[in-house]
């Protein structure tokens, strides 16, 4: 068997940066998923009930792209209690010809916290207006930090306001974005977030609908990245029909485990057969924002595609820079 | 993040071999999966028709056990063209009550080979006659030989026969299996085996049944463990019901990958309610062979609760022996 190569996350984190590669890469991954015969089976997940745990396995074969990902990031909550993160994983990169074991990218869910973000900047750069200035945030953990991030990668950020349930913590991402962008960034609550950004994103893994139609403003681009699972919800109901367009990155899984799973329940939809994939907007097989006065959301739930990319980039990179450990078995 | 630490199939190969310790686990994980919570979910599985692939995902938590397994089959039927195997595949252990990874097993499938041939023993153990001598398979390939090795485990074989579709690979491996076991082993047509055997196991990937009804005689026990997706099958659709008793790993996976898809889709069974999961036999909660004239056939189509026994037992017997190369990332 050919050898496997064994990448550790310090490995991973010098090959692969939240920068314009990786939201060039993920923006590809969305572009195939449209328009290639992509295999992407449903999420794996299941839960551990006696330790608060959850574990999700995704994957796709992405024609255009030699190798395939297989992603296992467990989830167990009661972790920091022990002193342990709640999030690790890793993943495992397969020649796409052949189906054997290439690389091991044991990144501790690095990865999945690069391309969510780099998605993020495909959605803002597909959907929201060029002029957008000012981002908000919901949410001041990780990916807080990372969307602001990577806002700024595809348009002309100034300033920005987050909210997070826990005030010292958002008061302190703030001052964290802000020194490391180099931007105005402050704290703020969800309706004052809502009232100044071009731009909101959210990140939370909140329960209950945070974002209300009302406080929507013509203009705007909202992306909801926090739910991923059937138990969470970041926009109320009435957002999405509210909105002048509305994208998700996988209808199937925003029906399943995404905003359009709520809105479907409460009957403020009734059919999704009208919206876009974001990979068919940025094909231009379906439309986008139509005018600066339009109201776009989109919803990401993280699809195998990203992942599939996202790894076989970190693994060209390091082999190309003789990173890792082989290890032949 | 603790220690992870890496296993070659060398390694597996001195840690694990198909003997009653491996038997004893197999059987433990299916008495589990019978009494305890276990959480199973549906095979993720997917095909990559560019290149005659297919890849399976299973897992399954196991309240008892310390950690649980993800494996990744990966079976592309192209790669002899290329000097490469059809098959290989890896399993990550994580910890049971906090979700990290704990060891990387690159068993290119060799621990799958001893739990499902272990499970072949188990099934022979509580569902075969106790004085069965004559054991008979259909196939050729690894899974031929290792059944028939796992019989021995269990029964005190004293004679075999094999059929496969290509008769000189047949002889050669009634050859080695005679020369390995010590026992008499011949190659013979299908019907010879059946007229002849106490226990028959079915290990091909036949698209069409090889058993038919009428070549099942009293007191006979038939596993069938080839079939494992949605287009194989080993026995015809009037087999099941012929026998007297029909005992599967997983009834949801009989149904959808295993023999009962095709008996349901002929119509010779209408209901599957009656049938038992094989760890309800060893745990005594539905009954198995009733007397020496029973004709009991047991359905596998392996299970995650497999792996995830038969991964923690190697991680353990490697740390015991400090084998394995650690990696901290």
């Amino acid at each position: 068997m050919p050898e496997i190569n064994i990448l550790t996350e310090a490995d991973l984190r010098s090959a692969v940066s939240l920068d314009l590669d990786a939201v060039a890469c993920v923006e590809n991954a969305f572009r195939l998923l449209a328009t290639e015969d992509v295999v992407m089976p449903p999420i794996l997940s299941f839960h551990v009930p006696e330790h608060n745990g959850e574990v999700d396995v995704k994957t796709a074969y992405v024609p255009g792209i030699d190798s395939f990902a297989i992603k296992m990031s467990p989830g167990f909550f009661d972790n920091p209690k022990l002193g342990l993160p709640s999030l690790n994983g890793l993943m495992v990169l397969f020649d796409a010809k052949t189906g054997i074991v290439k690389t091991l990218l044991l990144d501790n869910g690095y990865l999945t916290d690069v391309r969510t973000a780099a998605a993020g900047a495909v959605a803002a750069k597909h959907l929201s207006r060029e002029n957008s200035k000012i981002a908000g945030i919901l949410g001041s953990g990780i990916q807080a930090h990372l969307q602001l991030q990577a806002l700024t990668l595809v348009r002309n950020i100034e300033r920005a306001v987050i909210w997070g349930r826990n005030r010292e913590k958002a008061a302190a991402c703030a001052r964290e974005c802000s020194t490391q962008l180099g931007i105005e960034v402050i704290a703020g609550s969800i309706v004052e977030v809502m009232a100044q950004s071009d731009i909101v994103v959210t990140t939370t893994p909140s329960k209950e609908p945070l974002i209300k139609a009302d406080m929507m403003r013509p203009g705007q681009h909202i992306t909801a990245m926090g739910s991923d699972a059937d138990y969470k919800s970041e926009l109320a109901p009435c957002v999405i029909p509210g909105a002048s367009v509305f994208v998700c990155d996988r209808l199937s899984q925003s029906i399943k485990q995404g905003e359009l799973r709520t809105a479907i329940a409460a009957g403020t939809i009734n059919s999704t057969e009208m919206y876009a994939e974001l990979g068919q907007v940025i094909s231009g097989q379906k439309p986008g924002r139509q005018s600066d006065k339009d109201i776009t959301v989109c919803d990401l739930t993280g699809t195998g595609a990203q992942d599939t990319a996202i790894a076989t980039l970190a693994g060209a990179r390091a082999e190309a820079v003789k990173a890792g450990t082989a290890i032949n078995s």
